[in-house]
């Protein structure tokens, strides 16, 4: 089966448990080698389990209610592929996002739609948090070997210093600097707060921030009321049935991708293709089903439910990040679909080959072994010649190729196992699909664990204590304002302000003193 | 205990679970608040332990072959202190390396020493990997709000692509770029491989590339000697007694720090304080100790040995890098400080907060429970004056401590434990002492465990892996290269060659043609 067919077309030996797969002109390879485990006799015991994941995933894609605790479709691969949207309105909506996208960007790039300064618009930042700014951020570091048409800038957090950072960088720029907001909720207290400091950094250089400023919101959010009483430059639409973790293929992604020039097309098109090889019922044809199966294995024969993914590919290192929130937020559960108590997930971590040899690897050798790991390697090495690095025919690329496939050697033979991902090159239609890939692997893993994939409780648990402590800090705020120059106890703070909760209160008076 | 003195000293009440220590004009807390564990008691029960590794540390201090399987002493103490060095020779190198750092930084800076090009140097490459890197990655990038005496790039990988994108980002200015590399060793691949891709680079500009590298290794290494054969710019020290992983407060981290013109005075002060500190035999009033006390609570008490890293501050965000490869490298072992079979490790992960909220704290809150977290916490939120974000009185940094504090609740809740670590500012003199803290809290955690916390056998396997791929490349890089238009198949090319791995074979030939 060694000898690779170039044509492209499936060829698959699951005995030496290696697919290939030709997607979008490219080629992909998922070797299960260093795996110890029969994977025929294996897909056979776990059969009706993956009959019903399938079963469920082509419900999902027909426009069932996939994620009943949020009343939602879930709806992302109609994104790549209007035809298979359930109904008209929804095929109308993804193909008319994406025109007022590709017209938009056409007006930005070409100068019909300038700066309030009456320049081009250079500058682009992306201000979202987690899902809605990830797959932007891995997207555009991975094609950051081309030359885009703006300069990227990425607000990913609410930290004020870190936005202050940014906004020095742009310095005097920030007359050409487009911002794009990101909140499917619209109501996101994070990207709430950017909005406002970016406001300030406008107001104060006296550029009327709303001619700057994109909104990319459900309709009839929070957000887009703001956008359209403060008549912002534009909005752009997300839906209820696109999840945060799943929305780089809606506005969310393309719209920021697009305006760097980087070609949504070719990024659909990869995507769209992937998602016709991943819904092939032939497991050992599937490669989405085959991951998926292989972390079904690690979780029941080896019981390891963590995952080190390590490309080695520095303009893949962003993928590791991409990775851990899309499989950890999706398979992070402690409730099955018919409401039972469990305790599922995935964990993910890592950065890149070879550097994190030199970091981790030791503890992944000799250290405890809770973690198989995911090998990337990319078989096109750059674009310049490349220097021969030894007395021979030697590359750096050929290095980077040694290490990698050294390195899950060398943990094979301490019984450490791995999946070997290969793919030709990086480029839009390659990205596309790897996302698609994993997106749909995710999804049958889901399904087998037995968890809605998209819904996220447990994020909301943290934001309801934030705002207590919010109510907390205010009173301190303003009790502590109006003592500047008296020596009080944090009990006596704490006493005047109606709250037990010493510990809470030094951390709020601390953090109130160091800012005042 | 929590009317907090703000003159500084020692507090400590092990009831609450809170110490608060006065380091370097700094104040930092440690809290294990949320950890179900009654310290004292605890402290107690391991108390031969304790003294066994205050014991081990003050030898190693003092000088011992504290590293027997290399022969090493372990001396990255003296680093910042050279008056406790154990021999005269020792501090000699030191103070001279350190007179050596700041006579060439003086020279570079003032234009003393100008490019090839008859310029000032103003662009700085660091190219090292794993150790000799991370720590200059996590202080510079910690302290890129001041404006740096030069522009820093670093090259971490062996990956030819992303040298060229970082040579292309230099683009012009090549001829004005001071080049640093790190290898102890002076025999470590990866760095061999940067030097012979940038003098490529140099030498098609007609750049003399010796009058702008710089060497950091050990006397007598295999780079020092062609350094001085090529007549490079400088060589600097480093020695066998400082590891990779904790050489930042040597030439490996300061030259290039001191080259941005980061104060690395403060940053041996802030080291050389927590020293002080941390060498204090009352373990509550130790917080390098009580650390390795409470992972070995997690440890032994709840089987968990994962600890999620979640600074709540963008520059900080390196630390999580930073700490792991300090960590696992040191701590992932399968031989006790005897020889005998064990099986150690702590795993560590994290980017910041509250972005990662958005990312996998669902998974902590609701999913598997194999982890704790450690929580970092900045009391300055910025260095300008903060616009107020509510209809009140707060700011985008009052939320920015309520998501930590919050999600730290929320966790605790569920019986997530965790460590909450909160400073002042950050400055480096407060780096130099988080470093002190986490490598000694390293040393003594190493010692608990019994293993060696200065070798990493690790590498080493997948290095050896490497080589042989190497050779096998090289067979098929010369026999592909004599049959350029002859179709022939994998198994023809493994005979002809004499190699019966067809799958390692199938790879490399891909790889191969993907490349000629």
């Amino acid at each position: 089966m060694f000898n690779f067919d170039y044509i492209g077309g499936i060829i698959v030996n699951i005995k030496d448990n290696l697919l290939k797969i030709c997607c979008a002109n490219a080629c992909f390879t998922i070797d299960f080698h260093c795996i110890q485990c029969d994977f025929e006799k294996y897909i056979d015991s776990i059969k009706d389990l993956v009959a019903y994941s399938f079963e469920e995933m082509d419900a999902l894609e027909n426009g069932a209610i996939a994620n009943p605790d949020e009343q939602r479709m879930v709806g992302h691969y109609w994104l790549r592929d209007t035809s298979v949207a359930p109904t008209e309105w929804i095929t109308w909506q993804i193909d008319s996002s994406l025109l007022q996208i590709t017209d938009f960007t056409e007006k930005i790039h070409t100068g019909e739609i300038l700066s309030s300064s009456g320049t081009k618009f250079r500058n682009l930042i992306v201000a979202g948090i987690g899902g809605s700014q990830l797959g932007f951020q891995f997207i555009a570091d991975a094609m950051k070997n081309m030359e885009y048409k703006m300069t990227p800038y990425t607000i990913d957090n609410n930290d004020p210093d870190g936005i202050e950072l940014i906004l020095r960088k742009i310095n005097d720029q920030l007359s050409e600097t487009l911002v794009i907001f990101i909140s499917k909720s619209g109501s996101t207290i994070e990207i709430r707060n950017m909005i406002l400091e970016l406001q300030v950094a406008f107001s104060t250089k006296k550029i009327p921030f709303e001619k700057h400023f994109i909104a990319v919101t459900m309709q009839g959010s929070p957000m887009e009321k703001v956008a359209r009483e403060e008549n912002w430059l534009n909005v752009f639409p997300t839906w209820d049935w696109v999840g945060g973790r799943v929305s780089v293929f809606s506005s969310v992604g393309l719209l920021p991708l697009a305006l760097l020039g980087i070609s949504i097309n070719d990024l659909l098109f990869g995507a769209r293709e992937m998602d016709k090889i991943t819904r092939n019922k032939t497991v050992i044809n599937n490669p989405a089903m085959l991951l998926s199966v292989a972390w079904k294995y690690f979780k029941e024969e080896r019981k390891i439910t963590t995952m080190v993914t390590l490309p080695y590919k520095d303009r893949l290192s962003f993928f590791s990040r991409y990775l851990q929130q899309l499989v950890m937020e999706s398979l992070g559960k402690n409730k099955t679909r018919q409401g039972e108590k469990t305790c599922t997930g995935l964990t993910v971590y890592g950065n890149k080959g070879s550097t994190d040899q030199h970091a981790y690897v030791q503890q992944l050798r000799e250290g405890i072994c809770d973690f198989f790991t995911l090998f990337l390697l990319v078989k096109k090495d750059r674009d310049n010649i490349a220097p021969i690095v030894n007395h021979s025919t030697i590359t750096t690329g050929d290095y980077l190729w040694a290490f990698c496939l050294g390195t899950q050697k060398a943990l094979f033979e301490k019984n450490r196992e791995s999946i070997l991902l290969t793919m030709d090159k990086i480029s839009p239609t390659v990205i596309g699909a790897l996302i698609a890939l994993f997106e749909r692997a995710v999804g049958f893993y889901a399904y087998m664990l037995n968890v809605n994939a998209y819904n996220q409780p447990g994020v909301e648990a943290g934001k309801i204590c934030a705002e207590d402590i919010i109510s907390l800090q205010e009173k301190i705020n303003i009790f502590l304002s109006q003592k500047k120059y008296i020596e009080l106890t944090v009990e006596e703070i704490a006493q005047s302000i109606g709250s037990d909760d010493l510990r809470l209160v030094s951390y709020l008076v601390e953090h109130y003193r160091a800012n005042h």
